[in-house]
């Protein structure tokens, strides 16, 4: 069932190397979408990493933020960084892949192999476009539990992610509470804030407001919106870091020069930075996906599925949380974590929160800080040896 | 020397009524430029409110915000909303024009009639463009100075202003220390951090990004990059707000209709709220004029033009100052205004600072909030009686 990721369908360039697992499920297996009406042919695109082992109770699932995707440790087929969470992921990480079965995969609205508006529309043999109906996180997970079970697992150990992945690991929890062993929500929320979609909404009428845009048919016609693209990753990139990082990282450094040059220039170091996000990104992401998935998030609110009560969307839990903030989160703060723990609380779940220090901001979940690492070797550690698993190799210190 | 504002430089629109004082500077009177050379044709459009006294000793410059105007209590010749800043400028207001003779010019870059890249270049009888030199917050106090000379005023009572107005406050008091009597700079900073250079970078690119910028030539070809500002406006708006506020006045409340509709449109309210910030600015402002006025903030750091030291561009100052910070400000935070106060203090001025509490974020210097309406009242009072002036006419309560 290996496939190549051609990435035709995403517009953006061919992609030989690594090859992805793709799961194609047909209409025996339609996928039901939340906006209404189901997909009855979509891919799922995914990696893994280490083995299942016999009674298949050793599988993590890793759940991916916004713009990433299924390589989470290995090398990125377009941009040929590391995987996008290597400190995380890998032998020896906490998240150990000599010993936990690692899966991964592209959500649902993405662009790197899973069906998204980029794929083409088996109507109509055209890309989807804005004809794929709007994707939400319960879709999202709905669709990898799909996955789940066309891989004969039944319960995970556990269901990891981070920001848009940490919204889908507490959807796993409401959905499937059954299906998993410990779950860690990281840097996320609950429901997307009034400011959470404002930011999303200036992204979306970036993209839109460009005029390759073409009302989402833009691969058709040989275009591609990269520059409000472009504009919309560098709003959303602020904040993805907070100011002290921002002011220590780059404060107002000049860029290559001793003196003001009086310019429209990129004259400040961290208008050359956000100007290379912005242009970097737009080699690897699809625009329509990026309405797709900036969308999904907004819509996502777990409690008004539950009567407005986050409680009741976590009542009689058998899973164990480790929820975790980083002081200087300001995208998905502190608060929106606590309010995720009072809930497991109030639903009876066995929980531990660590809000780590630090000045990175949102992206610190992505980064390698030692607390954090700790925090989280120590949590699958402990949910491992519950969980009856062998314990970790022993490794020459590094 | 009342002349109307035709407005026809900013390719906007025609605008009849209300007139604007426009003075008019020519070679005898060259603005020098920090970015290098000068203007020897330039104008400078203002409003005045009250009456000079005999001794002209009651004279208050209110220096306007990023995207403000000299419509500071009089309704707006474009929009027919009252004057910016209509709590605090009239008969009865802390800036009581029943009492002082209140000057607010337009400041040069912008584009209500002061000289800015939409004004016709003397040298090439086209409008301005890019080739304006950049305009830096001293410019603009450098132009004011020169309007209150020929206004034949030495000294003033008090120069006002919030955020880039408060930056002009502070370039006042290091720039002409012996010309004030009082000073109120109000939700500002006396450098723009890395963040805000961020976020007004992100409005320059959408703007740039619209195939309608035209290399800023649009005005000769007959088009205007609306929807590239209209953005621009969209990710401004949405630091001029805080988190608390967004989520008090529109949550995630859906836009006139029951149950989520699963599309692109403006669902929630927050979006549509966006959308028109946007839309009506662009009727409003220039798409140059708002590259300059950003570029202008980012250049602002009063420190660097003494020896990196705030202390020293407020030495020896005689002047009395209230600073004023809000709480939920994360646009130029009450840490800004505190760094402000050790430097006046540092340099020996007498000063009280008020942080005021309110969820209301940066804008809140432009509402009607009490604590602040009271605290900008006091202080203009006791220095009104420090000045010598007489007492305010006793009024009805309202």
């Amino acid at each position: 069932m290996t496939i190549v990721v051609s990435n035709k369908t995403s517009g953006l360039r061919e992609v030989d190397a690594p090859h992805s697992l793709v799961a194609h499920f047909g209409a025996d297996h339609p996928l039901q979408m939340d906006a209404g009406g189901c997909l009855d042919q979509w891919t799922i695109a995914y990696q893994t990493y280490g083995e299942l082992n016999a009674d298949k109770s050793n599988a993590i699932l890793v759940c991916h933020a916004l713009t990433g995707d299924q390589h989470v440790a290995n090398e990125h087929p377009i941009t040929g960084k590391p995987g996008w969470w290597s400190s995380m992921v890998g032998p020896g990480r906490p998240i150990d892949t000599d010993r936990y079965f690692v899966i991964c995969s592209n959500v649902i609205g993405g662009c790197m192999g899973t069906t998204g508006p980029a794929s083409l529309n088996p109507a109509t043999g055209r890309p989807y476009g804005l004809d794929l109906p709007i994707v939400t996180i319960r879709d999202m997970v709905r669709a990898q539990a799909m996955l789940i079970d066309h891989l004969g697992i039944e319960t995970l150990f556990c269901v990891v992610g981070g920001s848009m992945g940490g919204m889908q690991v507490l959807q796993w929890v409401a959905s499937y509470p059954e299906r998993l062993f410990s779950a860690m929500p990281i840097a996320t929320a609950a429901k997307h804030s009034s400011q959470n979609i404002a930011f999303h909404e200036v992204g979306r009428q970036a993209v839109m407001a460009d005029p390759d845009w073409r009302n989402g048919r833009y691969l058709e016609e040989g275009v591609i919106p990269t520059k409000g693209l472009a504009v919309a990753r560098m709003a959303a990139h602020i904040t993805y870091l907070s100011d002290e990082a921002l002011q220590s990282k780059f404060g107002r450094k000049l860029q290559d020069r001793e003196a003001r040059a009086f310019t429209f220039d990129a004259e400040f170091e961290i208008e050359n930075y956000l100007r290379y996000q912005g242009l970097s990104f737009v080699d690897r992401f699809d625009p329509n996906s990026y309405l797709y998935v900036t969308r999904a998030c907004d819509y996502f609110d777990l409690a008004a599925d539950y009567n407005g009560s986050l409680a009741q969307a976590f009542r009689g839990v058998k899973a164990r949380f480790c929820v975790v903030s980083f002081t200087s989160d300001w995208l998905y703060p502190t608060s929106a974590s606590r309010a995720i723990v009072h809930a497991l609380n109030a639903g009876g779940a066995s929980v531990s929160f660590v809000d780590i220090e630090t000045d990175r901001g949102h992206d610190a979940f992505l980064l390698n800080i030692p607390e954090f690492i700790a925090t989280s070797r120590g949590f699958l550690d402990s949910a491992a040896r519950a969980r009856g698993l062998p314990p970790a190799k022993p490794r020459a210190e590094p």
